[in-house]
C-alpha cells in the first residue's frame, strides 16, 4: 500500500536487515525502525510497535531467522547448545502475545525447518525464504479476499447506477494489521483501483481507536474517500439510506459461522439486519475456528480499565500526550470483543471465496475440514 | 443530589442571586457561580455551563427575573423605555440556544407575567415566584418519574432474589441536565436510596462523553454502584445476560412513541430488544411532539465534526486540555441523536405514570391530548 505516494509493506527484509512500521506512533508520525536482533525485534512485538494476528506471525517467522543469522555468525555447525539458544530465542518472542495463534503457528513452523539444517547459514538462508514465503502468502490470501468481495462491490455498485458506495468498516482490519491488503480493507482497495466509487464510513472504534487512528490513515494516504464517524453512529445512517454494505474483519470464526471481533461489531449487524443492509465478514482461514461451533462459548478477554479512562493524542503544541477523559473516581470495564450471531451475517469472504455464515457453507469452501 | 456529601441543585437562588454549577469543569473541579446581571446569565447558558433542555429554561426564567429586578433599581413604573429594555435582554437570552423548546417557553412564561404587573418592584416579585415555580415543577415531575421507574425496578429486582440489579442507561438525563434527580436516573436514585440494590452500566457517550465525564460524577457522589464501559460493549454484556434493565432519556418522542435521543440509543435499544433485556425511556410531558408521529420525520442536527476530532481531559500536570485524536486529514460527520422506533421499546416512563410507546400509551395517560 502506499503512503505518502511510495510503496509500502507493515514489515520487510533489506540487506540482512528486517524493517517495520511503528505503528504506535501513527498517523501521528510515520516511524520505520530496524534490526537485525531478534531481541530488538520480539521487544516491538511485545510494545506493540506491530500489531494485527496476520502481521504478528510474519514478525515472529522474520525473528526467527534472525536468531538463525546471529548464530551462523558466531558457529558453523549446529551444536546442542546452539540449538538451545535458538529455543530460547524463539520462546521470548513466542511470549510476547502468548495468545496469538499465528505468532504461535510461525515460531513452530520455523523450528520444525531448523530440524532439517545441517550449518546455521543453511538454517539462515532456509527461515528467511520460509518467512518471506509466509509474508508472501499472507498478501496473496489478502489479495484472494479482496477479488472475492471485489464481487460483492461490483454487484451493489451497479445498483447504484455511478453514485459511490457508502461501506462501513469497524476497527482496523486494514494493511497495518497485515503485511499488505488487509482482510475487511482489500475488497474495498481493489475497487477503488478497479475505478468503482466507494466511499467509506470508518467506526472510530473504542476504546483504542484504530478506526480514527489507523484505518483512516490508510485510507487517505490511498487516496479512498472516507468520513470518520463515532461508533454511535452508524445504526443512525443504516436508517436514513446512507449505508450500502458493511465489511468487518475477524479475530475467530467458528464452525458454524459465528464470527467474533471488535468489540461492537454485534451492534452494527443487529442495525445492518434491522435496515436490510448486507453485512459481511472477511475471514482469512488462519481465523477460523474449526474446533469451536457456537460463538457464545468463545472466551471473551477484558482488557484494562486504562483504556477506557485515558486517550491519547496529540496536542496544540504537537507533543503525543495521554489524558484522563473520565470522571476520576469511577471504575470502567473494558471486554475486547464481541460474537456477531450467524443469523445477522450476509456472508463470509475467505479467501476461497464467498459462502453462508454456517458450517456447510465454510465445509464448501473448505471440504478437507469434513470430519 | 449531593456533591460530596452536600446537598445541591444545579441551579438556585439565593439573596437575591443566580447560583449555578458550571458544568464545563465536571467531573475534574465543582464550579460554582453566581450573577445578579442577567446577560451574566445569558452567556452561561450560551457557554454550556447549564446544559440539558429543562435546566436551560428554569435558567431562562431566572435570567427574566435578573431582568426585572435590575430594571426596579432604576425606575418604579413600568414605562414603553423600560419593557423594552425588558423585551431586548430576554431577546439575548432567548438566542443563546435558539432551538431549546423549554427556553422560548420559559421566556414567554415570564413576558406573560409582566403584562400584568404594574411596577418593577411587583414584577420582580412576580418574575421571581415563577422562577422558582417553574424549577419546583421541574424537580417534582422528575421525582414523579422516578417513582414510576422504581415499580419496575422493584418488580426486575424481585426476580433477582437480593442480587443487585443491573441497568443500562446512555448519555446524561440526569440531575445535571435538570433542576434535581433527573429523567432517566431519577428511578436509580430512588431504588437506590430505598436499599434495593443497583448497579448502572454507563456508557461513555461518545463523542461528548456525557456518560464518562457527568453521568459517572453523578452516580459517585450519590454513592450508586457503577462501571464505565465504551458505547461498544453494551451488546456484549446484554449478550452475556449482565444487563438487567435499561433506561434512557428522550429529547423529543413522537405521538406514536417513537423515541429520538443521543446518538447511539438505536443500538443499545436493538441490542436489548435481541436479548430480551426491557428497555424504557423518561418522557417528561414537555419532550412529547404531539404534532409528530414519526420518528423518521424528525430532523436529526448534524454538529460539528471537532467533537469528533478533538477530545479535553485532563493532562498528567492536572491542566484540562484538548489533544486530536484521529487522523489528522481525515473528517468526520456527527449526527447528534437517532430515533428508536417504538417497536423496540418495553414502555415509556412519563410524570403520570408508565405507559406503551403507542399512540394509544401515550393518549391514555394525556387524554387532554385527543385531537
Amino acid at each position: 500500500m502506499n503512503i505518502a505516494g511510495k510503496h509500502y509493506r507493515t514489515i520487510w527484509l533489506e540487506q540482512g536487515k528486517v524493517y517495520w512500521i511503528d505503528q504506535r506512533f501513527l498517523p501521528f508520525k510515520l516511524q520505520i525502525e530496524s534490526c537485525s536482533d531478534p531481541m530488538l525485534l520480539a521487544r516491538a512485538i511485545k510494545e506493540m510497535q506491530v500489531r494485527g494476528a496476520p502481521l504478528i506471525g510474519v514478525a515472529g517467522a522474520y525473528g526467527a531467522y534472525l536468531a538463525a543469522k546471529m548464530l551462523a555468525k558466531k558457529e558453523v555447525k549446529i551444536s546442542p547448545a546452539s540449538t538451545a539458544e535458538f529455543q530460547h530465542i524463539t520462546d521470548v518472542i513466542l511470549k510476547t502475545r502468548p495468545t496469538a495463534v499465528n505468532l504461535h503457528w510461525a515460531i513452530e513452523q520455523q523450528r520444525q525447518i531448523l530440524k532439517r539444517c545441517k550449518s546455521w547459514s543453511e538454517a539462515a538462508e532456509e527461515l528467511r525464504d520460509e518467512a518471506n514465503r509466509i509474508a508472501e502468502d499472507d498478501v496473496s490470501k489478502s489479495k484472494s479476499i479482496g477479488e472475492h468481495g471485489l464481487k460483492i462491490i461490483q454487484e451493489l455498485s451497479k445498483k447504484k447506477g455511478g453514485a459511490a458506495l457508502n461501506i462501513l468498516t469497524h476497527c482496523n482490519a486494514g494493511w497495518l494489521c497485515a503485511v499488505d491488503y488487509g482482510t475487511a480493507t482489500a475488497p474495498i482497495y481493489l475497487a477503488h483501483r478497479a475505478g468503482i466509487p466507494v466511499h467509506v464510513w470508518v467506526d472510530e472504534t473504542r476504546p483504542r481507536l484504530q478506526g480514527s487512528k489507523l484505518t483512516a490513515f490508510e485510507l487517505h494516504e490511498e487516496g479512498v474517500p472516507h468520513t470518520l464517524i463515532v461508533d454511535n453512529a452508524g445504526g443512525h445512517l443504516m436508517q436514513r439510506g446512507e449505508v450500502d454494505l458493511c465489511i468487518v474483519g475477524t479475530d475467530r470464526t467458528t464452525r458454524l459461522g459465528d464470527v467474533t471481533n471488535k468489540i461492537g461489531t454485534y451492534l452494527k449487524a443487529l442495525a445492518a439486519y434491522d435496515n436490510q443492509v448486507p453485512f459481511y465478514a472477511a475471514v482469512p482461514s488462519s481465523s477460523i475456528d474449526w474446533d469451536l461451533a457456537e460463538g457464545r462459548d468463545v472466551p471473551i478477554e477484558d482488557r484494562g480499565e486504562a483504556e477506557i479512562l485515558y486517550v491519547d493524542g496529540v496536542c496544540k503544541e504537537g507533543l503525543q500526550v495521554e489524558i484522563k477523559i473520565a470522571n476520576p473516581k469511577s471504575s470502567a470495564r473494558n471486554p475486547g470483543f464481541d460474537v456477531t450471531p450467524r443469523k445477522l451475517l450476509s456472508g463470509l469472504i475467505t479467501e476461497h471465496g464467498v459462502c453462508k455464515a454456517s458450517e456447510s457453507g465454510l465445509l464448501s469452501l473448505f471440504p478437507e475440514m469434513k470430519q
